[in-house]
């Protein structure tokens, strides 16, 4: 959620009654600081902070969710072994993303809250392995003893349903709060993950950094640099930097990375974070009556 | 299901109360006959035939379909338009598997009977799309005006409760079936499925013919031969003939393919087809009672 979930996301999700995460992973520590203390001014309901490991400012980023005392971390993109005792020392109620089972048991064993089980049809940073959500959400509630919260797919309450009908404990929900009237992300940006169809994000640079984008210009150059056996170095220089910020916060939808679950064909509005929550629990609740 | 459900398993699923599908890919068009007949002896329930259109006697086998008045073909790996007018005009159900909204459409206006939505979680032949079951479902019950049948990462209760909250009408289980006491798969073959974890199948051969596997030496050539570039001639000529054969019928896990949906991570016992269908039912009710 780079780049789309500062604090006026984050505060509504929570004052609507779900838990608003902020993403971290697009902010200097100072301007992370700022939006934190936005968010507290905005809603007394309980908040989050997404912490990508890989982030190389991230020893700052730390310091800056246990000075402002933020309830509740998730940390994703690394190892969670590299934060698990700061945070767990500050108070800080600490989750992971995972995608396999083995490092959900590694979460287990660190004795983390929760883990995000996080499956390939998931917007941006993705892992490599490919297992969807339906394979994995059961795999990893039958293998750790931890509530597991369901990520990757889910745009509305039958998704949500589906989910919790694996075993899940709950849904962590993405490309569906990108695409609403507090999100960051750039109007054009939107209308990309509003207009676009069942087929069209694909998982692109596999062996560099596997990312699901919207197929603009610039994944269809990523897919044939890598059809065409191109080597790691190659691929990371076509990739360059700051491709995340261009497409998402800035709208380029030629040379930025257009980051979408693939649940975006499912999107085809921009409501409020509030309508969100809402249509989802009604949703939900539909979706259960109607099960024979 | 080719190499897999001839009439042992068709007619043990049928009984069982499910609808059993003869997997008419891997016989010959005199062979399917004969599987036919058992089928009607061993059961009075109804039953199916899967024929997937590139098939080489595609034209034999639809006679051979039409002349022993099978009550369904569930058609595949082709356009249905091809049979359907034959199909129809034989008084026989017409069912036909999609990976897209729009190929749900056209099978709408062509009048089928339902469709079956496969998402890229199947084992085996698959589409290059890579839509997840969670994505598809929902868009395509959106889309049209028919029963959708959920395949792809269907192998337990849990997992039919969620295709039906997304608003599927049925599920499909394809590798569930494949590792249990009636498939005419190789024990070598039924062992792997059973052994295989929730990181173990790939999706390979893309730019030919896509195909979901468990991760054997012949899959890892096809991978590293992807990666390396290579051209379709070069990937046809490395995949040959014979190797669905070779690994689902004669065990070959060297050099065979190892057909295999991703949820064979889920699977661990080879229980009988009429326990599987009893405990899928049993566990589509916990699931859906535990929903809260």
């Amino acid at each position: 959620m780079i780049w789309v979930s500062g604090w006026r996301l984050a505060a509504s999700v929570s004052q609507a009654g779900a838990l608003g995460l902020l993403g971290a992973g697009s902010m200097q520590p100072e301007l992370l600081r700022a939006h934190i203390r936005k968010v507290k001014a905005a809603t007394q309901c309980p908040f989050g902070v997404n912490l990508p490991l890989l982030y190389p400012q991230m020893q700052d980023v730390l310091d800056v969710v246990i000075e402002e005392q933020v309830p509740i971390v998730f940390s994703s993109a690394g190892s969670p072994a590299a934060v698990a005792s700061a945070l767990r020392d500050a108070g800080i109620i600490h989750v992971h993303v995972v995608a396999a089972v083995r490092q959900a048991e590694k979460c287990a064993a660190l004795g983390l809250a929760a883990v995000v089980c996080e499956g390939v049809e998931a917007g941006g940073h993705n892992a490599p392995q490919g297992t969807t959500s339906l394979c994995l959400i059961p795999q990893i509630v039958d293998a750790v003893d931890l509530p597991v919260i369901a990520a990757g797919g889910i745009a509305d309450g039958r998704a949500m349903a589906a989910a919790l009908a694996l075993g899940a404990s709950a849904v962590q929900v993405g490309t569906r709060f990108a695409a609403s009237v507090e999100s960051s992300a750039h109007p054009a940006y939107k209308d990309a993950v509003v207009n676009a169809g069942d087929r069209d994000t694909v998982l692109a640079l596999s062996s560099v950094t596997p990312v699901r984008l919207i197929k603009n210009a610039f994944a269809q150059r990523a897919l044939a640099a890598e059809a065409s056996g191109q080597s790691v170095e190659q691929l990371r220089a076509l990739l360059g930097r700051g491709r995340g910020r261009a497409g998402i916060f800035c709208g380029d939808l030629e040379n930025g990375e257009i980051e979408a679950g693939q649940i975006c064909g499912l999107i085809d509005d921009l409501p409020s974070a509030e309508s969100i929550v809402k249509n989802m629990v009604a949703g939900y609740r539909s979706a259960r009556r109607a099960l024979p």
